[in-house]
This record gives C-alpha cells, structure tokens and sequence, in this order.
C-alpha cells in the first residue's frame, strides 16, 4: 500500500503543486495529516500570537489519480480515518460564529482514550471525520482553508470512514488533497476550530467517466449530500436548494414547481460551515428519492 | 377534556385577543387546527390568485393558563398530533428558498394514507408536527405567520408528538395558541410550504415559577434545542450559539472560551425556518452535556 508522509503538505488546491504520489484506481492509498495547526500547538500555554499563520490548514497530496480526466467525477471511498491520542481547540479572537463578541485567544489540549474525548471533566464520543478535502481547480490557487465546488474546507462531521465523497474533476489527475482531521465536531465548528488532531486515512479511488458533479456529493449509508457554499448561509442555503431540486427534476422527472414543493417535504437543509468567509450548506436528500445518476451529468 | 374548535382562530400572538379557554396545568386539552391555508384550498385546479392571504396562517386560541404570570415558563407537553387524510403543497412566485427564482404559482393535494404522504408515485413517511406555537408578547401584535422569543412560526420538524416545549411567559395566563400543522416536513421547508394539514393537537400545560428562557427550548428525547431567530441564517446562527455558550457556562463553571470550545465539539447549529423574513436557527445541545436548569433562569 502506499502511503504519503504528512511531510507533504501543501496550503493550496493548484496545478501549481507537484504530485507527490500516483495512484490508480482501486488502489488503496494511506495518507498522513498534521493537525490543522500545523503540529505547532503542544501545550495549554502556548500563546497563539507566536503561531505561524502560513503553517495553518494544510493538506497531504496532491495525489494524481491515474486516469483522471476534466470532466470526470473523483469517487473516494473513506475507509478509515485514524486520530492521534490528543487534539488541540484554540479559540482566536475575531473567529468563529461569535467574531464579533470580545474574547481571549484559549488553547485546549484534548486527550483521545477509548473513543472519546476528555474536555475538562466531559467525555464526548468521538467520530474522527475529514474536515479538508478536495482537489485542484482548473487555474489559479484555493487557500486550503476555503472551501468551493472543488470540495476544500467543508468541515462536513459526516465525512467519516464508510462514507463516499464524490468530486468533480478539473484537472488532468484530479491533484487530490485531504487534511485537517478532527477528532469529533458539531456542525457549523462553532469557535472555528475543533480537535484538532494528526491523524491517517485510508482510502481508495475510483472514477466516473465523462460525467461529473455540480459540487462535491456526499453518500453516506442512506442519504445523498449536495455540499454547496454561498457567501452567506442564505446564499449557500439557495445553491444547495436549486442543485437538489434540478436533482429531482431529473430523477423523477418532475416540473421546477414539483422538485420545490417535494424538497420541502424531503430533503433537509443543514449546516456544515458557518466560520469561514465562504458558508457551507448541504442539501441532504434519502437515498429513497434519489440515485446517482441524478446527480452528476 | 377541553376542546377549543378550528373556527377560534387569530392571525396574531397578541393581548388584544380575549381568551377562548381556560386551563389548569396539568389539564388535557385538545387544540382543533385548520390548515394553515385556512382550509381554503380543496382542489388542485384551485387558483392561488384567488386565495385570501388574512385567512392564512391562523393559530387556534388563544388559551389562557391559569396562574401563568410574566417571568415564568409555560412547558407545553406535545402529547399527540393528528391529521386529517389529505394536505395541501403550493408554491408560490417570489416565496421560498429559491425566491429569486421565476416559477409558477403551483398547487398539490398531498393524501395521507397508512402514515405516508402520497406525492405523485412517491411515498413519504409522515412525522406530524406543529409549525407554528407561541405566546402573546409583553406588548403589541405578532403576525402568527412570524416567529421570535415568543414562538410562533418556528417550524421546528422536531415538534412532535413527544416533545415538551419550553416558552417565555410575557403576559398574565400566557395566551397560547398553535396552529399550522404539516404532515411533514424537512428542515428549511425549501418552497416555503410542506403538507399543510388541517388536525387535532393534544397538550398538557405546566408552569415553571419565576424563571424564564432566553428564546423558546424543545425538549426532545435526548437533546434540549435552543430556538431562536434573526434577520438572517448567519445572525440567528450566532443568536442561538451565544445562548447556547451562556447555557454551557452556567451549566458547567466554564469561561466563555471553554463553552464557545465546547460548542464545537458538541452543539449542533441546525436550520429549521429558512423561508420566513425571519431565519430560524437551533443550537442543539444533547442532554449528557446540559440540564433545563442552565436553559432558564
């Protein structure tokens, strides 16, 4: 099996990084992360002013998948997602749902014991998932800490082992990078940051020829995803809307008014990122309304 | 057991309506509800033009609460929710998540049979809930098709058979009244109606004493939910993440960066009123980690 160091970390999804690795589909491939803070943060009294900005929200890759072509659909299959035994919370002033309240740089050391996490006298289970995920877009460079229709800092809590991710690919070998794992979160990672943690996830690719999705989908075990962002929630809460009910026209064949009235019925809107400049809202639509193919074209 | 008919309905949560009932807590009542179309609407060939908009988004009350007295809380136990055997979906332009949009003004007679909404060959489980709850205010007139401290139209896919709901007291006997019941509904409610349903609600009402909720809580089986509200998604997402951080510190002695840490680990923000002028976020909070006691005060 393949396995790419965390040592190979890159702050942006671009065509301007190398690949680091070459995989083909099918195969299995481990990568390593560091923690979204870059491994810097190793004690309760760290000051968070001495951290090094540029070192924060990195990804391991790019991987260049073997066969991957514009247009295509990336599908990675999440096997399993392995945590460190501790994380790391910062709050940072001027960050989170709460920015514009005063309040103190903090930093928490979380130990991870037998699937949970201790915050002070609290465990809380844990279910490590991928908060960073994507690949490189046609041109230009995406921070690593932004998120787009190239999938990015999503911060998705259902992205855990035995989900699929589904991507659209923009670039000869997709360039695939995924970091930032968290122990556990809740969704919208409401202080901005939540364990923290190195971590290792195995996962294996396959392609979708010549078709590709809108934006990144998520399956789980009984749902289908449609992760959007927006400038605002509402603007997210809107894309993520019209993508499912473009959706269900297609599956079912329904008029736009159909697909409308049945998203009210069916398919729950919920919040995955509320504390980066662009917001993530996701469409989420049960597997016994919809299938795939309506899903990518 | 007291029965307050369908045709006792106001369009507003407000002191100037006088009474229909009275009740002791602890007392049964069952609440008749029309549809939140005001039962106007009986065909699909029905023209949305035509419709009346003051007979829409009735509440069925108000009901006044013996001994309820400003500064306490009404819990309102939601015991069961019946519908009639069919509902009603429209759409209407300039309405719904996706008001931007152009669309036609559409109508849909939705049957409910053997606990499934039948839309078009499509069958979905029914999960029968109240949309819209609430008390008079200290002051003035609430349209009941608005939402704010005071409940009102949440529409809260959780309220159901089952839960408890917690509501500020602002006037002497509360005024309560409900109306706007959906045979289901998701998250968001995307088109900006679900199956609207004529039904009967069965509630059973307590007082807590000289203590009060910052916005209105939903106990369900294993979480308490804060519901608030704001002018946005991103504002009511804050909204209900400082009530939540607050709650947390009492609940726990923590600083306000320990709670706002914790919120990302383990509070939910979750959309449920998307498509009001009013956005309505919940800050869902499991019951491991919170008591009642840190929600009122």
């Amino acid at each position: 099996m393949k396995v790419v160091s965390r040592s190979k970390v890159v702050y942006s999804f671009s065509l301007k990084n190398s690949p680091v690795e070459y995989v083909k589909p099918g195969e299995l491939i481990m990568i390593e992360t560091e923690d979204a803070l870059g491994g810097q943060i190793r004690s309760e009294n760290y000051l968070l002013e001495k951290i090094d900005w540029s070192m924060v929200n990195g990804a391991t890759g790019p991987i260049f998948v073997e066969g991957a072509e514009t247009g295509d659909t990336l599908a990675v299959d999440i096997l399993d997602v392995k945590t460190a035994d501790h994380g790391v919370i910062v709050v940072v002033p001027k960050n989170g749902v709460l920015s514009s309240k005063n309040f103190n740089a903090s930093v928490k050391i979380v130990k991870i014991r037998d699937g949970f996490a201790i915050f002070d006298r609290v465990r809380v289970k844990t279910r490590p998932m991928i908060g960073t995920i994507g690949v490189s877009p046609e041109a230009g460079e995406i921070p690593t800490g932004s998120l787009g229709r190239h999938g990015g800092n999503m911060d998705v809590k259902k992205l855990t082992a035995g989900t699929r991710l589904y991507l659209p690919v923009f670039v000869e070998g997709a360039l695939f990078a995924a970091g930032d794992i968290h122990a556990l979160q809740a969704d919208g990672e409401l202080c901005v940051s939540s364990v923290e943690v190195a971590g290792e996830v195995l996962l294996r690719f396959s392609l979708i020829k010549n078709k590709t999705p809108e934006w990144p989908i998520l399956e789980t075990h009984d749902t289908f995803e449609i992760l959007a962002c927006g400038e605002s929630l509402n603007e997210a809460a809107a894309i993520a809307t019209e993508s499912a009910v473009v959706a269900l026209m297609r599956e079912h064949g329904w008029s736009f008014e159909e697909a409308y009235m049945f998203g009210s019925i069916a398919v729950d809107l919920e919040i995955n990122q509320a504390v980066d400049p662009k917001k993530g809202v996701r469409a989420v639509i049960p597997k016994e309304y919809i299938t795939l193919n309506s899903l990518i074209k």
